[in-house]
């Protein structure tokens, strides 16, 4: 009998019709033989609904509190979607996240998992019950405090307890059918990926594809669990998110199609450049500029160092963060003008930047010439350039991102019904 | 240093400029130099919207569930609250049920508090912060599932833990200004009673009169703990409710005047009149009657038994219950037609209960007379009567009981600017 664990978004339980057609399906899958168990998040907009209470009581209100408070979302969703599996005659039992054992340490809003004892969810499982476990939240292991996870952790919860639970695959339900090459608003022909390494996934995330976040990627692939992100509202298949490995088996035993190079094309518009202009062209004074950074905590992205003009032996150091940060970088520069001797800073915000991502491009060098011909092509101006093992990534003109990101899904053969384009053969 | 509980009902934090004035008057209470322990029901009509989720998901919710998604009302409630007081600078956290060890057992929807372990609140109050506790709820001792208490829960919530903490008194904050002698709605001359007895308090709460429910009262007696119920719209003081001792000490050290010799009036319009007509008059026959409904679970109020006809050796018995338990009572003597002789069985709802209550009553033995004195100037007729120690009750017709409570108000000087009526000169 296969374990597994489902988890549904705030958007699936949005109201008591969704809530009783959830149900349905948590009982059709555990009808077809398994073991179920499920994690929600709070209903539709109750959190933003409970944030805005809290605003009006208090402009700063106490993390601890916001935490205890948020929390009361989970708890509306899950006791609802018991009682509706129960009036289908199943046996389901709602638990907090403190009651399913997500232990975690005391950083309200942004707690991480260190444990996960999940002693009455196993008990309920051999019991015949179906346990609905409250996405999101944990309990401080030092405090005993509740504690929430932050930003994508009810699909974190659902990853954790996945894999203490050792299940078979962890489900994420979404409002779209899975994975795509690119925004399918961007990129009309933009198609579902049926599988995908965890690793690729991690590149996109990182990168702006909204699907799945970094923490519960990184989770799964530490504990070699398959996820699959489908879609609440239809029944067919969505996309797998396994270890290369795992896609082989799959390949092997006839179940997927062979892997296309490129899995997708994003565009990130949350970035913004900064400047650092003049700098003194002698060893350590880069080393100084980003050491500043790290000391405010800013995370800095692709990095480009202009070669010095000889004519002032000084030169320009450009990078990207997270735009929300591009003001605090500002005043970290700004406090050491005295020890770096910079001439001015200036900051850019109307940049994009544009990724591609494929497991496959590390066998495959014809990669880099394909990507800048066609960016060249469709008169994308290319900016700063970065590279991993299995992603590029450019920065370019917000104006200019969409059509970059067209012209690169049409050049490797992502559109669908599309033709592919053929590396010695093995294109798609 | 005082440790004072105060606890403030749905009405009292039914928005957030409610939740903003009560966090005014629990800092001042803070600031005055007491210890504070507050406990809170859930916001305004919060619990009854969670109800109608309910009912949209399901006709019939397991009673475990609903508990669950009742006592998000509260998690909400006090998480707002503790943010509101730590906006005027105090240290405010809040706990749930379970967090604040209110022990109970696993009856969901009206379990029974076995312990309370309030380890974390005292360590909070050591701390000098103020512990805002959820009513209502607690943590099943063996299943260690959450629970509710059932109605009125907050109140016992708030005297359990004062009861723990060995407070010097529980503060149940309402929307009127304390115990009065009649329903103001009904006798406009009513006043609010100062002082008032556990036992007068408990037989009020037992014939209709709403302020404070039996369990939380009986509770307060067994500890000995004062309660002091008042306004939360106010400053002025309410009722306390207190033993014959704790009053006495008071009179004797001038804070309280003489108590008079009734406390209150009360009608209470939810009884039902069952009639057993034809019993044949033999002994064991009203006991088979009783033993019935006891094996039905029907609590009897009151009984007559009519004296016999001499010409048909029959009598009638008659006894009320609650309204809700009639057509139950009714079917289990039904089921009993054959060992039970009797000939048919009538049902009155139109009945209601008057009763006077006042502990002074044990002393004085001229308060029935005028009690049926008054009546009887009234013109209302007596159908059935009862009597404790500190109780006179009697069923009348529904539409006699408004006269019935103002015409006793009147006759017992309860009439705020009324004249008193004096039984050896200590009328009042």
């Amino acid at each position: 009998m296969a374990l597994i664990v489902q988890k549904f978004g705030g958007s699936s339980v949005a109201d008591a019709a969704s809530i009783k057609r959830v149900a349905g399906r948590i009982v059709d899958t555990k009808a077809a033989g398994n073991d179920v168990v499920v994690i929600v998040s709070a209903m539709g907009d109750s959190t933003d609904e409970l944030l805005d209470l809290a605003q009006q009581v208090s402009p700063k209100p106490p993390a601890r509190e916001l935490d205890m408070l948020l929390t009361a979302g989970e708890r509306i969703s899950m006791s609802l979607l018991a009682m509706a599996i129960s009036d289908l005659g199943a046996d389901a039992r709602s638990y907090t996240g403190s009651q399913a054992g997500l232990i975690t340490d005391s950083a309200h809003g942004a707690a991480r998992i260190i444990d996960v004892t999940p002693g009455r969810i196993q008990e309920a499982i051999s019991e015949g019950a179906i346990p609905i476990v409250a996405g999101f939240q944990g309990v401080a292991q030092d405090t005993k405090d509740i504690t929430t996870l932050g930003r994508g952790g009810s699909d974190t919860t659902a990853v954790a307890l996945a894999a203490a639970l050792n299940a078979s695959v962890c489900e994420i339900y979404t409002d779209v059918d899975g994975v795509f090459s690119a925004d399918p608003r961007v990129v009309s022909k933009a198609r579902q990926v049926p599988y995908i390494t965890y690793e690729e996934m991690l590149e996109l995330a990182a990168v702006g594809a909204k699907v799945l976040h970094l923490r519960c990627v990184e989770y799964a692939r530490r504990f070699d669990l398959p996820i699959h992100v489908r879609s609440s509202f239809s029944l067919k298949e969505g996309t797998f998110v396994m270890s290369p490995q795992a896609i082989a088996a799959a390949i092997a035993e006839g179940k997927a199609m062979e892997q296309p190079i490129i899995s997708g094309v994003a565009a990130d518009l949350n970035d913004a450049k900064v400047t650092v202009v003049g700098v003194p062209d002698k060893p350590g004074e880069a080393a100084a500029i980003f050491r500043a950074l790290a000391e405010a905590s800013i995370n800095v992205d692709m990095i480009v160092q202009n070669v010095s003009a000889a004519s002032t032996g000084r030169t320009d150091v450009t990078f990207t963060c997270p735009q929300g940060m591009a003001q605090k970088a500002m005043q970290a520069l700004q406090a050491q003008h005295g020890s770096i001797g910079f001439e001015e800073l200036t900051i850019d915000e109307e940049i994009a930047k544009v990724s591609l991502v494929g497991a496959g491009m590390r066998s495959h060098p014809g990669v880099s010439a394909t990507f800048f011909t066609a960016l060249a092509d469709a008169s994308v101006n290319v900016e700063m350039i970065s590279t991993s093992e299995i992603r590029i990534s450019i920065v370019t003109r917000v104006e200019d991102s969409q059509r970059a990101v067209q012209a690169l899904h049409t050049a490797f053969g992502l559109d669908a019904d599309g033709e592919a384009v053929v590396y010695g053969g093995t294109g798609r």
